[in-house]
């Protein structure tokens, strides 16, 4: 019997460069989506992409992508209920074109589903890829924030701990020490977390964390201008606030509070300019 | 992991009076739909409005409800499911104008989402919310009707027996004794009940009941001209049929067999006359 | 060649009671939506109805309509275009149950399309269909209100002068002296009008007007509780104010800012409860 | 100024063999309706295919086509309004597929958008493509028929007069001999019919007619079996009924009364099984 | 608790003949459809018709049903969860003309939704309806399969062993010998196969198959050309391949790889031509 | 009667600096897009909005816009069609945040419908609205180009001629002399361009051009890298290419072939994350 369990995923996608763009997204809208909506319509209750906001300055040093973020809601560990002897289980293979790879910045030795991580700062940054419970699991600050309070500008956080850093101990670093140091930024609107589900095991975060500012400039001025003001763990390998490696061990990307498209309901096929 | 249960529920609104339908129907069209939408639409799998038609002569001895019945389905139990230490595991939380409890005849040191019952006849007519199971239980009357065969004037109970009667006790007058006198109304067209799920706990009512009748005469004349024909069950606390206390124990709502939005499919915005 | 022109419409309906509501909403929805998208998609832009709000006290001398106001934005005149000698030009006729002009309160000696005029208060309320140029063209008060700004209770009335007082001569008095004592009400937020169109001529009414206030409260307010107050015309043969007989000379309807349902881009079919 | 003229169009295409749907079909669906919605939506208010009937037996000897009917209504005259030295003023061609004249039965030297005439029975099959008014001109019989009187067999026919036959006196022949006999056929439900228009000039037919039954069963009936009895017109070259050479004068197809797929309100991509 | 089961199912129906698909048609789209969206909307994902391809030569020795397959996709198993003594717990029942069971070739003493098989040749051809796993469990070829790579013809089939002949005997044959024959075809792009369910049991059949080829042609090439290639199982009692009995042990159909209709996000009522 | 005139509008709108994106957006999409579709949904065929590509290097030397561009195609002149003394004929006016002039780099003495040119480089970049023919007038290169021939860069262009220099003066060396030179650059796929219309008079802009590349490195290496060979007009007042002052005489934007939301088909209200 087919094992149902209710799990948000959520993933991030680089392109090489913004002359890279028109080619992404020519993958996105004409050929990835409607191979998305044609394999998992039955058990995806929600697909959308957000599109990432620029690049604020310094945002290099924490990682981030400068693409889109896709989020699904699954009925099913899409990767389990398959036999084991079988390919995918489905009747089609999703297109990639011959250049997937290369404008989306990932290893050209990688198929475009493989899950080995070879992120790094000035190398690849591979998909981010996900599993999150379906209710966020540490609420720090802002939850009686509704939707008729102001703009959001979301960051969105990845990240995970240093080699011989157990889950535990960096996450005692994490909600018992920083946390509390973040929530009194006043500039620091909202701001939740949850631990990366283990299984599905899609890539080697552990933890996702998202804190909202009203624009990029709010954000600057409770990040980077208070660097120096946050604690350092002492297993910390990287010298400089977050304490994680950029593109290596912390990953982020700034999004609105509305994905660009919500495809199971928006999508209408590649329709164009005349 | 995520539990999952398949679940209907109804929630009925009243207005204090029609003079707020405008306020009403601006919170839920502007801001309560695009809300909830937001929040669960990768759990609930239809949500659905039906405006109460007109009280019709009478109806207040039935606790009839004056503005909105709305229907989820739910993929999950949206209670559970969160660290108990959360405020709601959610981004947004929803939008309350600061008329809302007014408007909606509810007891103005409640917060919107307070599930104690105060209902009375003279008094407060708060939102009765309760959960069922997916299919009905009990098929009375009317097995057969399809939707071709006429209109359809949707009488839909709420009710739960006096304090101090069991759910046991109670369902056995209503099932053996009331139920088949119903059955034999020649105006009742379809006829069926569920008990109310007790758990989620969001009410205290036990049983939901609809009654289908051509028009409100037809029930008329069915229901309050025969009020004297039914039997009262020895532990009532009220004299008069339906034998339990309006708005308190007994409520209802009159309904089209189609719902004025089905949300998820139907709505597109706050989109106005010009 | 098809001589286009860009019209809005309105028609209002009645039911003879509330109890016929069922038979009238299975009407609209499960025949008359679908038989008229099929019909007119091609050359109606926008095709909605709005369900009136209940009577309030003393509506009933304002010859206040009880069911639905449809509103039509065509791209032609629809009854041109059409060969003198075909019934209709079209390859389906519009379906009607045979108890629809009893249930609407019209003529039973009429067709369902017949556009002779006979109603009065207490006989028929026959279907008030006029047509409207694209624009207001008389903005008496509240330009610069927008959606942010509240509730709307829309108070829209149609009305023609009796007998022997021609247009002219009515629309002097409503528009220089009634207009202007209208606008001083505290509780009149928006005020617009528009002759309506002479071709094609589906109705004896001769003007639209639009009042707008908070709610059915302040609607009383203002003009119950005003009705002395108003310049009666010379020519006036209706002793109260409007000084327009109702129901035969001027008739109304209460709305909200948002129709119930926008056909051509809502409808999806007579979708029930289970 | 762009000339404004609301036309409805009909489009009938053929396939080779049955063996050419899945390819015909693909590019229907993939290419061709998304290249069409790029390109005209601004202008065309409804674009629908219709999906040809089975042939039914005898068929062939009516000119039958075998693939799809499209179906336009038009704002504007879409070969008009471009500067005569320009392509197309479009910033997009359509898709054509290399092998898409063959599958579609036409002269392979053409190009896709050619309008030279070269059908004939055992030879091509070439698009059928006419303008018509918004309104049907002739309605000989049926005008009363609701959706609800049951199924309806559409039989569409498209057709010319031999050369040296004007348009006035095939027409006499038509309308005056032989509408007056098919309208006496018991089996037919509904009839009518109108001139295609002379410009836009897409091909050289010069009246359509569609002429309804409950099936194929009882157009056999009607019209096979009956085809001694119908007056043959004096300028008649083809001797059979109709009296007009197949695939070459007379052309039609067999539909349902609804479309396959109303594209503009339905295509949401190329979505397919999993 | 609601028990939960993501499950696909397969429905195949017939027409008696071609004359037929009116009627049919007008059942499926005008009554069947909507009914369907209302009864099961909130426990069925995807809810698609696939309108059988014409059936090619020969194809009536492969039990080739000529008219729709219906694909669903459930969250439960919709023959559970109901009470047992409850008719259906649903409040509407479906509309079933009183021709349904004649049109649709199936035994006119069965009630609609009558599940006993007595499929044959000559005779009847009932409805075929099975459930199936949510991923494929057999890819026998071409499991890199894109929809960029062209058309695709799918051959569906549904077959049962002869009686006597155990599931896992018959499967023993078709997966150990038959299939990497079949493999072999140059024909055959992609083939996959699955067990039917044995809980919910709605047919007698055990296996289904699905087997792609560019189009008709090619199938007859491989297939029926063929015929005499393929080893016969020791215990068939049928002479020819596919050596069970044609709508008796064997079905099939064949389908596009675009169902005609997604019918939760492309139905919008029964819109007509006009 | 309402004039009507099918024509294209273009829109341009930059953000001071990207931390205005949220807010921004947030305008557009909870307010300005339902405010829009409610006001003319009714006479616009199409209503989309692309978002800006990121400015490439050296993109402020060509004006560059870098938020939205807003592309409307019209059935009327919906600056025409209102009685004289009226305010807008509409019953809502559009919503503007107090911020909005700032956030958009307007001049904040303007109001937001202020047409007023006032675009410097160094100062304001107003909004760029102008109205085309429904199609393009001259096709420089690439009439053949299909959607399937890969990813289109559009740089769009709208440019003026400096003060003293005629429209046919300027026209005369932007279609003789720089079209065939920018014709010949080895990069460019794709070449149009049309003439503003002169009513309505929404800006001071007389033409637009666009100019399709592979991806934005083409695009540099075309224009940026070729700018000293293109012919200088004898008229310019700027020195270098375009030779039309950036922001001020010459604007353009970087897009996509397909917008990020055709809003009429596509929005469906402010759903959010969760």
């Amino acid at each position: 019997m087919t094992q149902q369990q209710l799990m948000r995923s959520i993933i991030m996608n680089c392109v090489r460069d913004d002359s890279d763009l028109p080619a992404a997204y020519r993958w996105l809208y004409k050929y990835h989506v409607p191979d998305s909506i044609s394999q998992f319509a039955p058990y995806v209750t929600k697909y959308c992409t957000y599109r990432a906001l620029p690049t604020p300055p310094a945002g290099v040093d924490f990682g981030t992508y400068n693409w889109i973020m896709t989020e699904h809601y699954w009925l099913i560990n899409p990767f389990k209920n398959i036999a084991s002897n079988m390919p995918r289980g489905l009747a089609f293979s999703e297109y990639w074109p011959s250049d997937f790879l290369e404008i989306t910045n990932q290893p050209t030795d990688n198929d475009p589903r493989e899950r080995r991580w070879r992120g790094s700062r000035d190398g690849y940054h591979p998909i981010v890829f996900c599993f999150l419970p379906l209710f966020w699991e540490n609420d720090f600050k802002g939850s009686e924030r509704t939707i008729e309070d102001g703009p959001n500008f979301r960051w969105l956080t990845v990240f995970k701990y240093p080699e011989g850093v157990s889950r535990e101990e960096g996450d005692d670093w994490f909600i018992n020490q920083l946390a509390p140091q973040l929530v009194e930024l006043p500039q620091l609107n909202r701001f939740m977390s949850s631990a990366v589900l283990e299984d599905p095991a899609t890539s080697p975060f552990v933890r996702v964390a998202e804190l909202w500012f009203d624009n990029s400039r709010q954000w600057y001025k409770a990040i980077v201008e208070n660097k120096e003001k946050f604690t350092k763990p002492p297993w910390a390998k990287w010298d400089q606030f977050p304490y994680l490696e950029p593109y290596k061990d912390f990953t982020g990307i700034f999004l609105l509070d509305r994905p660009e498209s919500d495809h199971l309901t928006q999508y209408r096929g590649y329709i164009t300019t005349r």
